[in-house]
């Protein structure tokens, strides 16, 4: 088997995928291919047609089909050896860790993103054609505000989707990447947040993120 | 087994839920609580407890467990009799299906979504509390693009995801459902779009989909 990634090298969502292979340690299935960012090659109309939302990453299978979405990568990569550890394995688990990963989203990272898009310079002034500067920054805020209530989240329970790491878990690093990026602070009393993020950074598979492509 | 579903009569997002419960033939087992939008009852603190996002549909278990997001409440009920019929069987299906739902998301229902919230009058002053209205008509645009390149899609194959019925399906019905609430015209040329749409209002599912709830 082998895997073809459309991937760039320091992406929050590319980031996802990364963690995900080297949890289910599929990393050397995978061929990874660049796709520059800064110069706004995922908005060709040739990237556009392997992903018409234009974004990475996206994974293309032997048989060329293509899965773009990294909650649709990350559930096809972890029930391919019929054993899901990231996913969820009974119903009530697999609803959980859904909810929580698109929080995660919702909440921090996607925000997060649209800020960098909206209201920062971005990926630059020729591939951000339209910003909305406001929209950007009430984004910032909401995923602030998201962090406190994962902190809160994170007081009760050792993950984000319960006593197992998951999926959501790694939305939420995905998140935690990008906001560090940019200079968006945790609010200092968010100090369960602030510990399982370290306690994330202890597996090797968040530790070696930026080395997994080329 | 009774499940209780927070909801609200004729919202695009709990269509999706109860479409997908008459879909598993599982309707019997929900007792729908009605959470009333236009009053704001999911900005309450109270509700924001059970789903932090305040948004509706929230399914809560037996347990207590509460699961909110399409998605996630999709992906438990498809499972729980171990027979997936929206959410796909295999880990290519499964791929591909949470794909183009969340495709369908991004470019169309949530899009439509923020138009309402941002660039009409919403659920009204005392919730529509923020309005960003040129982001509103962006993503107003931007769904009725979406609509295109879905039309595209269903020039190929038969169904969103493919060749059978899937949640991807269900999450468009939703954006069709919410764009002719708002009259956002479906593009002329969009036959293949117009008689896919046609064929889901034939299924009982789709039909029944405002009487399920009191
Ligand atoms: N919903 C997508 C979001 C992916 C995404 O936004 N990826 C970033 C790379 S880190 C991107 O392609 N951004 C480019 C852009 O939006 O112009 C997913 O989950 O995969
Ligand atoms: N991502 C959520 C979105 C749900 C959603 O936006 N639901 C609408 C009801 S149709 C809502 O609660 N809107 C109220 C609001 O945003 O104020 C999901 O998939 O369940």
């Amino acid at each position: 088997m082998t895997l073809r990634m459309y991937d760039w090298h320091n992406g929050p969502y590319p980031a996802r995928v990364r963690i995900a292979l080297a949890e289910k340690d599929l990393q050397s299935h995978v061929q990874f291919v660049s796709v520059n960012l800064r110069k706004g090659e995922h908005k060709t109309e040739e990237f556009r047609a392997k992903n018409y939302s234009g974004t990475l990453p996206v994974l293309e299978l032997d048989d060329g089909t293509l899965i773009a979405e990294c909650t649709a990568i990350t559930e096809y990569l972890d029930t391919l050896d019929g054993q899901p550890t990231l996913t969820g394995r009974t119903p009530r688990e697999k609803g959980v860790i859904h909810m929580m990963s698109r929080r995660a989203e919702l909440e921090v990272l996607d925000a997060i993103s649209i800020y960098f898009h909206h209201a920062t310079p971005g990926l630059g002034p020729h591939v951000e054609v339209y910003q909305n500067r406001e929209w950007g920054l009430y984004q910032r805020d909401k995923a602030v505000r998201g962090m406190r209530y994962f902190d809160g989240v994170l007081r009760g329970q050792s993950f984000v989707a319960g006593e197992d790491f998951s999926m959501a878990d790694i939305a939420l690093i995905g998140g935690m990447i990008f906001a560090a990026m940019l200079e968006v602070q945790v609010p200092v009393e968010c100090d369960a947040l602030v510990s399982w993020y370290a306690r994330m950074w202890e597996r090797p598979s968040v530790q070696n993120w930026q080395a997994m492509s080329a």
